[in-house]
């Protein structure tokens, strides 16, 4: 069923140890559409300026992924380029431009407003907020923030996720929103923040699931060559909503059966390993949802015990 | 069945967010036989200094661990002390007293040396080798080494762990040992140099198994306080190989169940993470064989999918 998904549609320049790549197609709406196109249909929302190519649009046109809501206004694309350090474990921001990102008013086509699922991509709180206002009938919504919005708009920010069922983000912001270093009481303070659902992402490491009564650990995939991490969070959570949009799943069901989020929180690692195989998103030209398959049972292979 | 633990008894001086303790119980050989009792009988090798008091001893007996080999000579035990940084990820030796332990020349007891396992602790490499060539009938050997070994002693090491069916360290280790940063390519290498099983571990990530044909991940039990992290590598080591003897297992066979290896690293970081919650060994005085079952189903549930 149909997965709403809002954020940036943006060109990007990265530099890793495996080389460099300019003005390829990024940005964390365009990322999370492309891994939740396997499993459900993404209806993008989304500002992108005349210099969006034609190519792209066809790309993303091609994995089946709406995009009628995906604004084209006067102005250049958000740009943003940066460098990897040796591990891939960091990475430095050279450039950042904004360009139409700037001026970004999600408004939603009449259609999307019906749709169940809501996946809000890191933006400016305020903005997710509006998003969700605008729909009917939500059965599911979630997203994901960062540290920006954590330290400097922290009160915009708890308003705006007491309204969500999940919240998926990586350790450090799970510390940093939570004022706890230990992250099973990180998770437990967040939970009474509003989402009954909490996903922390810990790169290499994996994620861990956390709801009230549970938790849920998942090792990351052990990768031979890691090209580009660049958006691999984003497929995360396009393989983790998507999967749930798929099973028609409607988490603030108390009945729902846990195994059906410990599965997408597998696909969703799946999904961010193929992210990081190649640059940008490069990999998703060929994947198949038999590979994805495949992977997945791969993931059952090696912790079962 | 009897396992044969050579390292290190020591008293330590610990310091963590949580506290401070002077001259308490420590030692690889101390966490390996304590974690190790739990399934099988340990015996020890090691040496003490005429201070070691009556009442560690007593604790070490009790927990039907063979001291026949704790040879106890003129001058003073091991001593080692350390301060733990406020996440306890990185840590600061402040004083390390070889004392007795700077002659220590491991010699088995006639009777150790028909036993059939052995787990060496992590000491010069040439002492690990004359233990293992005092044992006759031995089924499985494995143990544990440090950077320092690795960097000044590389042949002397790479010459012992070629008789060896296992090796456990840690990542950095790992990364040392082989010249490759890349976990699984790391791996592979280390395969080459003799054991046909390596256990990489990760501290609060977990633990990687490697053998040739496949591998097993397991993440990191989730504490919601580490008191105090020492000893828990040494730990894992313990529930590891007790694990294995206790199943009376020979993992130079063929065809090994690879399902029992990977309960055996599910063991290991059962142990391991019973250590963290006291300080030095503290946790094993209440610990129980039914709390570590216990744990042991908590993986399973917080794993599967």
């Amino acid at each position: 069923m149909s997965l709403v998904v809002v954020g940036s549609v943006a060109y990007d320049g990265i530099e890793t140890p495996h080389g460099r790549r300019d003005r390829i197609l990024g940005g964390a709406c365009t990322y999370i559409s492309l891994a939740a196109s396997y499993f459900t249909k993404p209806s993008v929302v989304a500002v992108v300026g005349e210099d969006f190519e034609q190519d792209d649009y066809n790309f993303l046109a091609g994995h089946g992924i709406d995009l009628g809501g995906l604004d084209r206004v006067p102005g250049k694309t958000f740009y943003w380029s940066g460098v990897y350090s040796a591990d891939m474990n960091d990475r430095t921001t050279l450039r950042t431009d904004l360009n139409v990102f700037a001026d970004f008013a999600p408004k939603l086509p009449d259609r999307y407003k019906e749709f169940p699922y809501l996946l809000l991509g890191n933006i400016q709180p305020s903005l997710q907020r509006s998003v969700r206002g605008q729909m009917n009938g939500l059965r599911l919504v979630g997203g994901d923030t960062m540290n920006y919005w954590i330290n400097d708009y922290r009160q915009e920010l708890l308003n705006t996720i007491r309204e969500w069922d999940f919240l998926l983000i990586n350790d450090s912001e799970a510390r940093l929103l939570s004022g706890e270093s230990n992250l099973r009481r990180a998770a437990c303070r967040i939970l009474d923040m509003g989402p009954h659902t909490l996903v922390i992402k810990r790169g290499e490491y994996g994620a861990i699931l956390f709801r009230k009564d549970r938790y849920f650990i998942v090792p990351g995939y052990l990768l031979e060559d890691v090209f580009d991490p660049t958006g691999a969070g984003d497929c995360f959570a396009g393989g983790f909503s998507g999967y749930l949009a798929q099973q028609g799943l409607d988490i603030h069901r108390c009945d729902i059966e846990p195994q059906e989020l410990h599965r997408a929180v597998i696909y969703g690692s799946v999904m961010g390993s193929f992210c990081c195989e190649m640059f940008g998103v490069e990999r998703f030209r060929t994947l198949t949802r038999q590979e994805i398959d495949a992977r997945y049972q791969e993931f059952k292979r090696f912790t079962e015990f």
